[in-house]
């Protein structure tokens, strides 16, 4: 596919473009998917996630910033909304400070909403760090607007996650909520220059220090994004991190993990097509749907038919 | 089954022990649904969602009190709550309050946890309601404790959904944020007698306005609930949602169609666990997954696989 030839060479307008065709699903996708699945995995991909109004956006341009400038390496972003229906540009207000980067050929960014399911908006956000990591981008950052169920499972995807906190004891009780304290691999507490820092760093200590099971116990740093502060520090504890569970060999199993999780999901995506499909046709789903909704049978009892039916086909 | 005819004869003990049955997934749970599901659709069901800290838990408290006293109808009460692992009993610190109603037999409470996956929890409460229905409930409140995606889904088995929302800003967006705006059938703004209640009105109604497509537009009723303050008028909207409702043939389609996602849902649990189960005996999945581990396949060849060998079993 010429398409993936360009992608390879980490033409920018391929890029874009291959994305699109992953989120689209378009009948191009899984031939570009297969196409492009032995080159990936080289990418490191860190998970930016945290309450809405923490500061992710400045949080993620001004990492990629020292980024670039400290380490050289490429950094792609994908920024997900899952309350957005849109897709692609510079949607988000914040992505605008983005513009600095626009000159910079080792800086691909994208938004990603959900365009109708939020199950797809996660399984897109998986194939575009795909994408990316074809494309040959080194770092790979995934950054959610908010925190909900879909952002846990974009979370996912990412061997490193860095929770965003600022000042006030809200933002921690909203983020334990959340279930997000427990995916932590690395807390930012952002803003730290406000008031009530020190509290917030104490509070993530006391809470970190009831959890004695851990392998990795989640660094707490302080980072004022907009003044560039704690961005060195910030990216030398994602870098420990890696290093620490490459070499327990916990990012392989848990790479592996993920990737088998995938393929199962997959797979059901594709036998409810299958089922939609196939037992639609025929008119028999709508007949044992019929006797669900008479009472004349539950939903198990239904389900029961229905797999019967569709092992016969 | 000896438990079923108890839960008919609305025996308390038989309802929690048989949610107890449908929480743990024993044996026994697919005859007791089977047994029941002919009872079930008498009941009306009310969602009760918003923000932490908009004081659902009062209102629903004295909501139930008010369907009591002045309406006479029974009420089921169930709490969920996906960031708490625990179920049954009085696990929720506010479920304290809720001690008013041990001995009114017409009332029955069960907070709900994880206990694992977030999507069983989500079936879990659903076959709860289908107990508490068939127990004689006439009115079933199900109350979630944040906003996420896992309590819009549970918001997904609800006839009327009320969105609690209090006076201040951040209140609307995080439940704009959260995609819950959309689903509420009736706004509940409770502490109203604080201030900004009514820019909170304000905003709300200016929201409404700009969806020109609803059926039905959402009323927006003041409420203080630890007052007992315009409980009244919260349930009279609800019942003029309900006649609303049903009244354009809305509720028995609602109610047909999420029957019929019950279905798929089931459908696709009950194959999930059949992969699992015959695939992972025979080896065959865990070659499979080794061949994407190994970048030899990707997930949607690895899917054409598993798929085409379920087919021949």
């Amino acid at each position: 596919m010429k398409l993936v030839d360009e992608l390879l060479d980490g033409n920018r307008r391929a890029l874009a473009r291959a994305i699109t065709v992953v989120e689209n699903g378009t009948a191009e996708k899984k031939d570009l998917l297969a196409e492009i699945y032995p080159h990936t995995g080289n990418a490191y991909v860190i998970g930016i996630t945290g309450s809405p109004g923490a500061g992710k956006s400045s949080l993620v341009d001004r990492l990629t910033e020292h980024i670039r400038k400290k380490h050289g390496l490429s950094v792609g972003i994908i920024a997900v909304d899952p309350t957005s229906p849109f897709s692609g540009g510079a949607l988000l207000g914040d992505r605008i400070r983005m513009q600095d980067h626009v000159l910079d050929s080792g800086v691909f960014i994208r938004s990603m909403g959900t365009r109708g399911s939020l199950g797809g908006l996660s399984r897109a956000t998986k194939e575009a760090i795909k994408v990316l990591d074809a494309g040959g981008m080194n770092i790979i950052l995934v950054e959610t607007v908010g925190v909900g169920q879909s952002e846990l499972d974009i979370m996912n995807a990412a061997d490193s996650i860095v929770v965003v906190l600022t000042p006030g004891a809200g933002d921690i009780i909203q983020t334990l909520k959340a279930g997000i304290m427990e995916i932590a691999d690395i807390f930012a507490v952002n803003k730290a220059d406000l008031d009530g820092a020190d509290r917030t760093i104490t509070e993530v200590g006391a809470m970190l220090d009831l959890d004695k099971e851990r392998l990795w116990r989640p660094p707490v740093v302080r980072v004022v994004a907009l003044n560039n502060y704690g961005l060195d520090d910030l990216f030398e504890n994602i870098l420990k991190h890696k290093e620490f569970f490459e070499g327990q060999g916990l990012l392989q199993s848990s790479r592996q993990l993920r990737l088998k999780s995938e393929v199962m999901d997959v797979v059901l995506d594709q036998l409810k097509e299958k089922i939609a499909r196939e037992l639609k046709d025929s008119g028999d789903l709508e007949s044992v749907l019929e006797r669900v909704v008479n009472r004349d049978i539950d939903p198990y009892q239904a389900s029961d038919i229905i797999l019967s039916k569709l092992m016969k086909l």
